[in-house]
């Protein structure tokens, strides 16, 4: 029974009292929000992020505040559509990659992924200590949008093609579909980017109307069933070492939410945050081993094409350097990246890398 | 103001209406806990993510679940006390390792971390999704204790030494400031296991009372100055790959909170257990940094002192198999790490290992 409700069938008649709105009524108003989520429920792990938020945040204000999930499609489609309808207000929030949006402003792949960035735990240590949520929101500022993290998928796979590719002469001509600034660093070295709805990859494959497809890894690889018409499958998706989603929330609706109903949603972002990437942590072992018994090739990108594809993407970087809002994030971006990457070596690196060697030798 | 001052303040006399307990008030009860800190302030990642934690309760509830955050020795001193404290209801709740209390039963490490366990991702991994929590807490409940994740500090260093070690032999007699399951683990290769407490290990160290110590990590072990007395930083502490902190709640107080606070808890503990990570991830590159600078010997351990220990722990855990809580959730953990150490060689390790040798090559 809601407070309201209750002084109603006490009986006490409240009209016409010089009362001042209850505290309580101020700080826990009822509240429903629509989510646009740019995934479909399928892809559970994504989908599902976005309803564990709205789960938590229902839960922790006892109803009250309500935020109705809808996946891709059912509002807005799917891709940039539901950070542009968070901007617009046509819903409150979305829970999105902001790197759909990457053509109104390279500036949003910055906050998901770009080639070459930061791992998931990484872009965790970037965006909440190291200034990248501020530095991110300063720039959302400008179109009406609130973000914080919102979940990650930890490094991607490269993807799915129908031949072996050994060396970047291999990528010349190749048609992939990727898409985002990714795109972008690759045709530079020969790749034609294509951009293909999901559903219509599998029979693109098929037919050949293109060469291979990146989609993001093992678990949700697995349901596209690509192994049968492009069986080799390259790691690692360099261009998406650690892919961060965000919730984006209108600002103005953000603005004029309670102290702790912003609170709320602060802790809940972060708690999905984190349970995104333990969730694909979860699932992805036990979906590489299915794809390879089915017949996956595991192939890794040679270092030749790596560091070439890491050539290219510098390039691509100085190029976009006269877009002060992409040099000022990437910057702060890049300082971190160069002293986690020396750190990382030491203590995780060489644990993990003894942890592979016995897990090789067959003793884990 | 609060409700019940805003009512008073309107000169409306409740008294003797007939009025059920208003909806908010029971599921918005002001309390107050008192959290016991197994860390000093000085600890300022590891103590500071308990403060984040009661921040985020205090906020979430507009200030009507509060908890008081004491450092080590102001109710209880550090070690296996807060949690003791926990199961007698002396304070609510406490933030800590619950390996600390590996003396009254070795599951208890189990929540923390094992030789040779997982990484901080699988940790969360196995946790959050792998049964982890579940399994935990029906060994804690035997305590009157429930637990949350409550931070992780990712792959700590080995610790300082006097002298370089160079092969299990160097091990022999060793006196090793480590604790716990670790230090059973180490004496079985010939280490002295010696315990002493954090502010007396410096003047040890200086007088040759003790060979080398084992802390944390660049950011904490910095403050203590080690590198005077015991200049050799060896990698990594294969005991601690990723050591998770929990929040531990007594259980009667946890089963009579009301859902919504549950809910803002559980929020709460993940958002800060995530937090923790990316704090730690973002002071540790610039500590490592200052004392290499400093004069710090950094030496990985030999692969040949990793399989002689890594042997040493099989034959610990399998002494310990006859308590059946440690061999239950030890099994459950097991059987994720073999497929997760499989999975995580595949794209993040390559993608890290690439970004590695672009640092070493200067190009980031």
């Amino acid at each position: 029974m809601r407070r309201r409700d209750v002084l109603k069938s006490t009986g006490l008649g409240l009209a016409g009292v010089a009362l001042a709105r209850p505290a309580l009524a101020q700080t826990q108003p009822e509240i429903i929000w629509r989510l646009a989520s740019a995934f479909p429920k399928t892809l559970d792990t994504l989908f599902g992020t976005a309803e564990l938020f709205a789960r938590i945040v229902g839960d922790a204000t006892d109803g009250r505040f309500r935020i109705q999930v809808a996946p891709a499609g059912e509002i807005v489609p799917g891709g940039p559509a539901p950070l542009d309808a968070v901007s617009t207000k046509t819903v409150e929030m979305a829970h999105t990659a902001t790197y759909y949006s990457w053509g109104k402003d390279p500036t949003f792949a910055l906050g998901t992924a770009i080639p070459f960035g930061l791992n998931s735990r990484m872009q965790n240590a970037w965006m909440y200590h190291g200034g990248g949520i501020d530095l991110f929101n300063t720039f959302l500022a400008k179109h009406d949008v609130y973000g914080l993290p919102g979940g990650n998928t930890g490094a991607q796979m490269g993807g799915w093609f129908r031949k072996e590719i050994n060396s970047s002469a291999d990528l010349a001509g190749l048609k992939f579909r990727i898409a985002g600034l990714a795109g972008t660093v690759l045709s530079k070295v020969g790749v034609v980017p294509q951009q293909i709805a999901a559903s219509d990859i599998y029979p693109a494959l098929e037919k050949g109307t293109i060469d291979a497809t990146e989609f993001v890894g093992p678990y949700d690889d697995q349901k596209l069933g690509f192994l049968k018409v492009a069986p080799f499958y390259y790691y690692p998706a360099f261009w998406e070492g650690g892919a961060m989603l965000h919730f984006v929330i209108n600002k103005g609706a953000w603005d004029g939410l309670p102290g702790s109903y912003k609170a709320v949603v602060r802790a809940a972002a972060q708690a999905a945050n984190c349970d995104m990437q333990a969730r694909y942590d979860t699932v992805n072992p036990q979906a590489i081993r299915d794809l390879v018994a089915g017949g996956a090739q595991l192939r890794p990108f040679s270092q030749e094409i790596m560091e070439t594809s890491f050539n290219a993407a510098q390039e691509t970087y100085a190029e976009l350097s006269g877009n002060a809002d992409f040099k000022t994030i990437y910057d702060s971006m890049i300082a971190y990246r160069g002293d986690a990457y020396l750190w990382f070596q030491v203590s995780e690196y060489t644990a993990d890398t003894f942890m592979m060697t016995m897990q090789r030798a067959g003793k884990l």
